[in-house]
């Protein structure tokens, strides 16, 4: 180890490493492991993945193509473990779990936290998810019976049942014996509830108070009384905000009668909180869950429906240019300029929805604020309507020599884009009031008023001032 | 207490909740709040804002209208410390900070963790920086000047200075015992960290396995030696990607020679983690910054340059509609269909790349697997233009009771889908790899393409095809 450079990265000789700077893979490295697998040389295979770590493991998988995954299972079976099926991607590990029989899958489930074992469980059929559950021990079973029991995507799901809860009137020293005697406590966690007669959360305390603080100091004089205690049915999105919000580490989960019922911690949080920011984006563009390891067929499915509803709204504009078809044929200078009304203007109108659906995501944009959101929206429409108008106006003016038509253009611009910015904030805060997600609908509404409007305003006004007669 | 009904979300009486159902702070509250300030009524208002959460305070400032905030901040200035700042949006906190002389910035600096006093103090201009950072005691002053000294949105800035490390040749009782008898050590942390002479971390504790652990066991003997370690200079986003993969609570930051320097916990990622899954929608759609707190000036400038560069590729779409003039002019049914071919054609495209580039982002899409993400992203495009084309052939064939018209388009949707599929996996795959955000540009041209290429095919195949002859 003092012969090789010390990278500070990863605390390992820099000879090797096996991931680039963003903590990826390398090309070479999963074509290495291709390669061996390929050849049938299982123990070559064993070795090169021997150092990763099983998110890591989890990524290779990932990596290797479709028909490379089972043979790779196959030769490092012993690495495929709980820990790198619960950091797999959805797909790919319900690709391989199908290859399994019930009771490997069962084996796996057992060494895992609840969590992460209905994570896996509940992707099956409810054929195989019964036989999974005939092969796994009764007290497993129960605990996954009753997680499955829950709402999908509910904190009920989320939640390890194994944790740390001690009475209020013990002492710091009678949870330091009570730790260090009993051997099948779990053994992460990072905080300890505090619970009353009733098993009711009645406060948290960090180990770190816990170890600055002498034995015969009361528990309930350590705790923090204060507590977010998170509701067995509530839904992942809002307990990852809850998690955000207060800066939480981990969070006691509480059933309808306020007992102690489980634990959720930060780090099952994190990727609910990074799946949620990013969803939005995929929502907008109609592209489903978004996923490259998702089937073709699933995709093609969730895309082709939105590709659908977007023909019908730009059937809606179509029809509206079709009433002004008199006014293009005397001039069809008009049909070369209109879409670019209607497509600046729905750029204008993205711009605000994106900042209208982010704002109302992350609970910045309530009841309390929304005028003033709308106010703030149509100041910036004014101004970039301003520059935007003035800007293709003048150009017009100018190549098409017709002053007529750059005035005409620029009216209809600055028309479109500030009905573009009521449009993209009016539309997902009114969808949001209906309990509509914004994130998924949004976007078909807005484009269809701003194209609409776009064409409308354009062909509306060179008609009404008579420019193409 | 026992007389009012339980409420499991909070453990307090319902009666009091100023919160709705999803934790944010009840419109009726804050205007109750804004009553009380305006009527000069300043023990009224504090006396509703007891018992808030720092976090919520923060709201509260952001929701409140922008004139009220300074008259809200002297009404509970006693509420205004260091928690509350570090929890505000950084537009609404600027606003107040501004208002502060540097003494009282200073006072609130010192009560934060270093991580949180940086973030406040790096928004100030250099001369208040300079003002505030005198106003400071020195070892305060030394930890901010030296974390400033790290580039910005690096880990150096991110991490806390105050952490528990042990030498590795320590029991654990004699982490116990140092951890009691030190009275200035930091009371929040997650783990411990084990470093050797040079003051190298070797390993990482979990505090829950000390504290299950007999005090005549090495602390060597107790630690995990894999441990994840942050280089001082890395990018704020590649440490939040790391933290999620590897699922970590806390991590040692280390300096170029491999010393422990600081610790980041996983508080602190959470909200970088949201941001930059979040910002993707924004960069997407031009949308700057895209925070609704942020001055209208400033979203103007970054929302208006976004508009005249879409105007430029507008322009393009433009010009290929105005070679086909001569087409048009024989047949105004064209002009009516043809932003039908771009409008789908584009939506394809946007899916595409939402796809993409969250891929991207989240390290899923990497040079192993791109050209498979590519394949299937033209087998997807093949299905959906197939659809749509049918779709869109068949009613244009039967409304306007022209076969070939039909055609036409069904054959330029196919094409342009096609096209849309390519150009929305290439353009963000083949900016990446110029090391270019593929979230900041990737949308101006492919809506280029898909609108140039739309109008191409279908005013192309029409004239070609002698249809408006």
């Amino acid at each position: 180890m003092s012969e090789t450079e010390f990278d500070p990265a990863h605390g390992e000789p820099v000879a090797e490493t096996n991931l680039d700077e963003d903590d990826r893979l390398k090309p070479e490295f999963v074509a290495s492991v291709i390669a061996h697998v390929e050849a049938g040389d299982d123990e070559g295979a064993r070795a090169l993945v021997a150092p990763l770590h099983p998110a890591d493991i989890a990524d290779l998988f990932e990596l290797v193509p479709g028909e490379m995954r089972r043979p790779l299972a196959a030769a490092i079976a012993d690495r495929l473990d709980g820990d790198v099926l619960s950091e797999m991607n959805e797909w790919v590990r319900d690709e391989l779990i199908e290859a399994l029989a019930p009771h490997e899958v069962a084996e796996i489930a057992t060494q895992l936290d609840t969590d992460d074992a209905v994570a896996i469980i509940e992707e099956l059929d409810d054929d195989e998810q019964r036989a999974v559950l005939r092969a796994m021990e009764p007290d497993d079973r129960a605990a996954i019976e009753e997680a499955l029991s829950y709402p999908e995507e509910s904190a009920g799901r989320l939640m390890q049942r194994d944790l740390i809860a001690v009475p209020e009137h013990w002492m710091v020293g009678d949870v330091l014996d009570y730790l260090r005697s009993n051997e099948d406590l779990t053994t992460d966690f990072w905080e300890i509830f505090v619970v009353d007669g009733r098993h009711h959360p009645v406060g948290t305390c960090n180990l770190s108070w816990i170890l600055r603080t002498p034995r015969a100091i009361a528990i309930a004089d350590v705790m923090k009384r204060e507590q977010t205690l998170i509701p067995v049915d509530m839904d992942q999105e809002e307990v990852a905000l809850r998690f955000q919000k207060y800066a939480l580490i981990s969070a006691a989960v509480v059933d309808q009668a306020g007992r102690l019922v489980g634990m959720i911690t930060v780090d099952d949080i994190v990727h609910i909180i990074q799946e949620e920011a990013g969803e939005d984006i995929l929502k907008l563009s109609g592209a489903g869950d978004g996923d490259i390891n998702e089937p073709v067929k699933d995709s093609y499915k969730a895309r082709v429906r939105w590709l659908l509803a977007n023909l019908l709204t730009a059937l809606v504009a179509s029809t509206i240019i079709g009433v002004f078809e008199g006014t293009i044929a005397k001039m069809v200078a008009l049909a070369t300029l209109m879409p670019i009304v209607a497509g600046v203007g729905g750029n204008a109108g993205t711009q605000t929805m994106a900042v209208t659906v982010r704002a109302l995501a992350t609970n910045q944009l309530t009841q309390s604020n929304t005028m003033r959101a709308i106010v703030r929206e149509i100041r910036i429409a004014l101004l970039n309507g301003a520059t935007v108008a003035a800007v293709i106006g003048t150009g017009v003016a100018l190549v098409f020599g017709n002053a007529g038509l750059g005035a005409v253009i620029a009216a209809a611009m600055m028309t479109n884009i500030v009905i573009a910015g009521l449009a993209g904030v009016l539309v997902p805060v009114t969808l949001d009031r209906m309990d509509v997600d914004p994130a998924v609908s949004s976007s078909i509404f807005v484009t269809m008023i701003t194209d609409s409007m776009g064409f409308l305003a354009f062909l509306g006004l060179a008609t009404a001032t008579g420019l193409a007669g």
